[in-house]
Parts: C-alpha cells; structure tokens; sequence
C-alpha cells in the first residue's frame, strides 16, 4: 500500500510518498513544492496543484493523508481563508485521482511521531531516517512533516485493520 | 470579449458568462452547479471544478471575476476555511486555463447592481433580463449573483478602458 501524506500551505506544500508492505515500509520520494512569495494566489495555488498531481501520477498512491490544522481564532479569517486553499488544492488532486482521503489533527499527528520517539524537529528527521531508511540528508521541515502524517495514517490504518473498524 | 462571473460556495456555485461587444451585451450561460450536501468535501470540489472547468472550456472567457466575500469574524474559523475552499477551485480553473483573475469585494457588486437599478434579488433578476436580454423565466439566485459580479467587473473594466488605469 503507498500513502501520500501532504502537509499543505499556499506558498510551500510538503509531501511524502511511503509504500508499505506487511512490516517494512519505506520512502519512495519527499519534497517540498515551492511557489513564488510574489506571484497572486492563483499562480501559487496552479503550481502547487500541478506539482502534487504529478507526484500522485508518479506514484499512485491508494491513500493521501492530510493535516486537517487547527485554525486559531485570533490568527484572524484571512489565515483560516488561506488553509481552506491550501486544503482545497490537495483535496483537489485526490479526488481527481480517485485517491482516498484521510484526515488527521496535529495532535493525532504529534502524538504518532511521539510514538515513534520523537518530539522536536530534530528528532523527528532522525526518526524518519531510522524508520523509513532515508540516507542522512537533512531534509525540509515540510517534507519531514509530510512524512509524519504519511506515518499517522499508517497507523490508524493498521490499528483499523487490527480491529476491522473503519478508518474516520 | 466574455466575462465568466462566479459566486463560489462548497455545495452551490453560482456562474454566469457573458458577452460583450461594444455597448452591446449579452448572456451566453448562466446557471448553478451542485454538489451532494452528504458527500465528503473532496468529493464536492471535484463535481464543482469539473463543472467549473466545462463551463470555461465552452465559452473560453477572457476575465474570470469573483466575489472575494466579507468573512465576518463571529461566523467562525469552519466558514472561513470553507470560504478559502470555494474560491481556491474557482482560482484554480482560471489559471488551468489562464484566464485573467478580478476579485470584487461584495460592497462592489452591490454598488454596481444598485447603479443598474437593483437592490433586492427580485429587482436584480429584473435588471438582468433588460440587461442582458434574457428570457423572462426565473433564474437561480446563485445564477443572477454570479452575473451580478461579472456585470460588476464590466463596469470596472470600462471605467480602467477610459481612464487607462489598470483594473485592480
């Protein structure tokens, strides 16, 4: 089974491919698609869309895991405005691919990274590194929070396939 | 040259293409597209892009004008994310496509409907159907607002022909 996990934004947008089979699991490829600061958001949004669905082409993927953020009442409507594009876009590319989707809390996801004995950023690249046997590389923060979703879902699903009850 | 208008939403959007030649203007389309309110949000962006997208590939309009709405702080985060998700699939189909992008505040669509003679929904489905020749049988609201803004971007577009001033 291959999830894509996505950690979405409206400027930068990481994602990470894992293939899973029985016990082993690991990374087919991780990245972070980048749009220029300047350019109007629907430049920004075209080539974040377009990025991701060449890396679900490439791939194919059954699943795409995505973080669901918590929007903060303070950070205003303009933020919470800015996720739902950014949501909009990955949710775009798995429903055009027939892709399922998953979504999960930040704290679903720090707690499943937290499992696998991480809990800075730091620690988290080298858990990723142990886990999914990536070569030392320091690697962009999105695409090791990618990563962890891609890792959150894998767990959820594995606890749902321990106990046949279906995966939210 | 052909203005496609468009009141975004997740469930209901509304589009309206029209065309215009010299003081001469006419409706080519306009209509609502919907999305199942059960299904799940990507299932929902997918049946609105693709219609979307169908609606531009037929009428290869040259502006894509949208209502940029007025996100009232005490409706709450969700209907700000929903809002970012409704207009991310417009922006999306426009760039696809590369149609030229023209944002209105919902204060200016009222504004240029109040100075064709319409405050109600009643009056603007009136002023629409002189305006644009349009049969007499009743529209959408979601179908006359999204002519509304294409009609609002007419009028800017007209006044920045005159003035040569760039159109916001």
């Amino acid at each position: 089974m291959r999830i894509l996990g996505v950690d979405p934004g409206t400027h930068r947008l990481g994602y990470g491919v894992i293939e899973v089979d029985g016990p082993a699991r690991r990374c087919l490829e991780a990245g972070c698609l980048e749009a220029a600061r300047r350019d109007p958001i629907e430049r920004r949004l075209h080539v974040l869309h377009t990025g991701l669905a060449e890396v679900a082409r490439r791939w194919r993927p059954d699943h795409l895991a995505v973080e669901e953020p918590f929007v903060a009442p303070e950070r205003g409507a303009k933020s919470a405005v800015a996720v739902g594009q950014a949501q909009a876009l990955a949710l775009l590319v798995a429903a055009d691919a027939g892709i399922e989707v998953h979504r999960y809390a930040p704290s679903q996801v720090k707690h499943a990274v937290a499992d696998y004995g991480a809990s800075t950023k730091a620690q988290l690249q080298r858990s990723l590194r142990l886990l999914l046997s990536l070569p030392a590389e320091p690697m962009a923060d999105d695409a090791s929070d990618a990563l962890a979703i891609a890792l959150c879902h894998l767990q959820h699903w594995r606890t749902a396939q321990r106990t046949q009850a279906p995966v939210r």
